[in-house]
């Protein structure tokens, strides 16, 4: 059994700024990522919580990421913004990005948000979750380095590639919030499990050949297995070609690693589309929303992607979370 | 060995069309129909070309589908257009949406086009082609009767709703058609095993209880597989929130069945997204898109879930392509 001592959000988003902000990240760059590295304590996805935070500071120190970048907005047309991270975070290029994205949605009735020159924004969800409560239908996109071979093939050209659909309820809260990649699993089970010398389940990664495999260290020098076959390649092409390839950001086949110190800065983007329902019929979107989540919950049993993350995120509000005594460790070393 | 006839697209064209002003269609709304007709049978979607005509018919005759329909289409906000198909088929109001949609997409970098009281659209991808043909990365959101179940549940509540991505080649063609349905397989799949009483392999449908099963009948009155389990649902729910919910179509859930003659018409919808890739940079998206097919092609056995159309429409236009002689009968019955 883990360790754990448990934190209040707040003190979580404090730790979580310290340490960056002693790693060279300027404040101002520094807070958004505090802010959302609390907030995915809070939904309970530790994995990309304060124990990320060692990552993110390694790679401000080796200069994968400009700790100080100072992202740039452009509006090159009335419904696209562009979003030049200059080598940052992605986290600050979004906040910047979203001040303008969500009243141009809403005057507009649909904007996109295109980001470049960025890097792994974290949990996607929690950025389009913030659309949704502005009362948008918010779509993201984030690419990473590929590790999905195409149909028929064995090498990468593809990431896990997630994509995420956050749905407002109509008063202001989230009503369903979608957030999946395009890999069976996530890469970074594979790489727990090779930590761990723990064999992973067939069907999660493929060998250099494209067979698959059940050793995590062949699967990591192999290819991760799309979900559902080539539907899974299908959709991390979908997010290629939003992400990456309209944003201007750098290619999955080009990117360099999102772990590890080498290869220079990743280079990756995002793309984000915000949507009015207002624009056909506001209160018809949120009865129909309203009517579709229903017929799930009606189910015993049945569940929603994102069901239980409002809960989780009440109690931790008022309790806090538990968070390992080895990552408080880590992070207590990098504050210095 | 089925038996076959070989005709021009012009003649497919043409005998789609009689069939269906026979049936009570206008000429009008006839007429993009045909010419989908023909197209899907030139990419070799046979299950979608000349064999649904008679379907179609059906559905203009029942009622399921106004024949006569005039589609109309406003513009509630700058980058949004709404269309009202009035309970008739999809074509003549994409049609008509497309006209506004692709100059709008230009002018404003990214535009939507949302479509309700519509119908079964066919083949999504033969759509969103025609705006990667106008140089704009081609979105589109089809929903359907509910046929796939939430995870942890039995009871089907999104439709097997498909996306489509067109990615224009920077040459007024197109580099990547991407078109797939949220489960394993098309229902028509499932359908033709059961009327041919052959067993369905495991894995393509649910019982009504959620557990798997190889006969095709209790497939049909349970639910199909999502692909890749619950990230398929996800798929799924996306495209009913974008098709369905956003547009003000029926919800799948309250759809009627897209076969046979009872219960009205669907009324259900589609969503599409043009997005103009010199919003943001026109020869490094070309570039970029170069890139990524290439480092698909360059492997041995690597394809793009698009690749051969092409090939094949080409022979196609020349050839022309066989069509069963039990279908052509059929279509001929239609015509009187």
């Amino acid at each position: 059994m883990t360790e754990t001592k448990t934190l209040s959000l707040a003190k979580i988003e404090a730790l979580a700024f310290d340490a960056l902000v002693a790693a060279g990240t300027s404040p101002e760059n520094a807070r958004p990522l505090a802010v959302a590295t609390a907030q995915t304590e809070a939904d309970g996805v530790a994995s990309h919580g304060l124990a990320y935070i060692p990552i993110y500071c390694e790679h401000v120190q080796c200069g994968k990421v400009d700790g100080t970048a100072r992202p740039s907005i452009t509006q090159p047309r009335p419904a696209f913004l562009l979003a030049d991270a200059a080598t940052g975070f992605a986290h600050p290029a979004i906040d910047a990005g979203f001040e303008r994205l969500i009243p141009l949605a809403r005057d507009q009735g649909i904007a996109a948000l295109a980001i470049r020159k960025s890097y792994n924004c974290g949990v996607l969800g929690c950025h389009t979750q913030r659309l949704a409560q502005a009362g948008l239908v918010g779509l993201g996109f984030t690419n990473a380095p590929a590790s999905i071979a195409p149909s028929g093939g064995a090498k990468p050209v593809v990431g896990t590639n997630p994509f995420s659909i956050a749905v407002p309820d109509g008063q202001g809260g989230v009503a369903v919030l979608i957030d999946q990649s395009a890999s069976t699993i996530a890469k970074s089970e594979v790489m727990k499990h090779a930590r761990e010398g723990k064999p992973i389940p067939e069907g999660w990664a493929l060998d250099p050949e494209g067979k698959p495999t059940t050793d995590p260290q062949i699967g990591l020098a192999g290819s991760m297995a799309p979900s559902g076959g080539y539907k899974g390649v299908g959709v991390a092409l979908l997010v290629e070609v939003l992400a990456a390839a309209l944003s201007g950001a750098t290619l999955g086949i080009h990117a360099s690693p999102f772990s590890g110190t080498k290869g220079g800065p990743p280079r990756t983007g995002q793309f984000f589309v915000a949507i009015d329902p207002g624009a056909a019929d506001g209160a018809a979107f949120a009865q129909r929303i309203t009517d579709l989540v229903g017929a799930i919950h009606a189910q015993e049993g049945a569940h929603l992607p994102g069901d239980g993350r409002g809960a989780k995120r009440t109690r931790a509000a008022s309790e806090g979370v538990a968070i390992s005594t080895a990552t408080l460790d880590r992070i207590a070393a990098l504050s210095g």
